[in-house]
């Protein structure tokens, strides 16, 4: 894919942030992640809702998953206040993101015990399998960059096609997802996500470490991508 | 000490469970915990203050590891309803119980400033590290069971005061501390953890892990009294 | 495929252990394990030898993972003597085998430093990450069993091709892969690991907790599995 | 105590390397661990045989755990090469360091079953139990760092007791531990320890992680010299 295609999408608050060198250091990489064509599919309406559904099952058990990697976070957190902010992520999935997940899920026809007794496809055992083991075996700027691919991709894309004329807003039915991630409380999250990132690579020498943590970016960045990718065909 | 002493102060809601029966299996080790000098010397109200207040900065590095704990809970936990289990404890404490830890704290004249900057005491680091081995290493059950000692046993101890007549109530500075563990919310969060720890030894093979779980949680309460005797001459 | 397809090839020194338990309560996913159409092109010398390639690749990484998921059943190991034999299995593992397989990937015209710069596929990432994930999640046991499929499906597959006079000897550039796994020495490390097996789970509850226990096996059995249908077709 | 007492006991090896940045941060804190009267007990013959016995008895076991930490940073290494240096330290402490720590308690009345029945003394926990937490919580760096204050002190202690005329050595009991240390095998291993900790601190931002990780050095070598003042009194 063409990775000049569009305008350029990077939201303002990661200019000049730690996280910026790691998107900066992948371009094709995160481009072709962020204008994935299962993207392009939500942003004018045209991917096959089976699929769509597939998509959130999967992402069910990416949550769950996502959830044990903060719950990580704490404890391998230097303090407190540091022990706090994962501590409310872990929560705020667990108890707000999942309600809202299952809510959502259940407008496209998916009840939680369907959720619930789905088998994980081989791409979310990859992607979380990755994240967890890095999260053990690294410490909180290791976890926190695996992490952020996920976190700030997900902002980026709703940032850029909320603010995109030729997304379907009219009878699109994947605008309210688009919304999801576009919208202040999860814009809030990313922001505090990317300035957290400063933080801890700032005390834990990221700059020096900056051929590691774009390797363990760009795999977590490609197996965003094979997500997507296995989403648009094959995953059930 | 004599394990006779005193009339039974077994909580009613530990009667037939998992948690009775690893109590059951260290009796001494149990009273020689929960009717600890240094409890006595806080229900008849003549406990040292210095010493008190070196055990509540040691109290709050505990807390923390505490938490740190149940986040490993979190990541180990095997459903969504497990997950959110831990990470509700893991947020009431770093929100609601630590926000009373520093307000109590002040009370006693230690600011947070100071809390945070007191070196732990090798017994806290005896025991902290403990319960984070264990936890990592062990499973789900495991890790309940090590916090178990503290759980119930600070329980007991609040229940068995505050129920004993020969507790001094007025002008005992070491009253509210025994309300704390004595009244409803923490009985409650006893009991759900009592509760808890029957589910997953249930399905953990807890019966035939009893002699391994006996000498965990034997050690888990001799760490606990460590802890208290520290607490009486030496912890700073 | 036909689980009944040909003669039971159970290996005796699994009758009556706990990995027997294990492997009856997923018969159907066993055999579709052992019996893979890729084993079966083993067998014959009909496999595809670039597929054969990518399969070595893969298996490159897949030990490096199982040296890392043995050195935390070191960490996790009650007694010096358990310690000792997992740090042989990844001494053995890191020194001996590793040796081998690079010399023996030779012979396939696969050099050390193409290995060693082969990407992951998504099977190997996914198999992977789920045992390192319930080697730190789980104890012991969760871990010697998330390993036991591999260990004992390899063993089963060595002994039950080099015992079957359909197997292909003469010319068969397969069979040398045959024999190392029906050998003494990797059918007494098969046999030393199912022994060790039946120690752990009677110390940990392995009866009771059978019904975890299988779902555990029964994935790493289809992990293994999807492995063996990847490397037929699409794994690189 | 006076840090000036006596000359410069530097190893070689260390000058100029990162160990050499985190020992001189912490100047104080590192003779009072390498001069501690413990080891001048030794140096002159003069410490009590019975306490001794006691430090022989805790230091299996922090042998045991020290072999656990390194078993995780086989798990934590990022290539084959580095896995196998772990892996290497670990099998050598569990296949020949222990073989010759139980012949030589037995030279000093202390059976293999005494040692293994005997409990860890509150000091020992608290410094294995740090080790291993930090070993879980961060990365191979801080793990190494965290595992370098022994590795190194005990090298220099050996050493300099060695090179020292006033050390006794007709009729000293304790020079054979003292030539465990300054022998050959021992220094190698420092000497290796110590360029590996330069090659993971080059990787992984070592420099710019100086404030934190000498904090966590001093910690451990803090915890060191409370194991020598505790096995000169209290610890049995």
């Amino acid at each position: 894919m063409n990775i000049q295609t569009g305008p350029d999408t990077t939201p303002e608050c990661i200019k000049g942030t730690f996280f910026a060198r790691l998107r900066n250091a992948a371009p094709a990489a995160w481009q072709g992640y962020v204008r994935h064509p299962f993207v392009r599919g939500m942003a004018d309406g045209t991917l096959d809702p089976a699929r769509f559904r597939a998509f959130l099952m999967q992402d069910y058990l990416y949550l769950l998953n996502y959830a044990r990697a903060y719950a990580l976070a704490v404890y391998k957190s230097d303090s407190f206040e540091e022990m706090r902010e994962s501590a409310d992520i872990v929560a705020g999935i667990l108890n707000t993101e999942m309600a809202m997940h299952f809510s959502y899920c259940e407008g496209w026809g998916l009840s939680r015990a369907e959720m619930e007794a789905h088998p994980p496809a081989q791409e979310l055992r990859a992607y979380a399998g990755f994240i967890l083991d890095r999260a053990q075996a690294g410490d909180l700027l290791d976890l926190l960059v695996a992490l952020s691919a996920c976190l700030v991709g997900y902002g980026e894309i709703g940032l850029a096609l909320a603010n995109d004329p030729a997304t379907v807003r009219e009878g699109n039915p994947y605008f309210s997802w688009v919304s999801v991630y576009a919208d202040e409380p999860y814009q809030d999250l990313m922001r505090r996500g990317v300035s957290r990132l400063d933080i801890v690579a700032a005390r834990r020498g990221g700059v020096a470490r900056l051929p590691e943590l774009t390797r363990l970016f760009t795999t977590a960045v490609s197996l965003e991508t094979a997500f997507w990718t296995a989403g648009q065909t094959e995953m059930t």
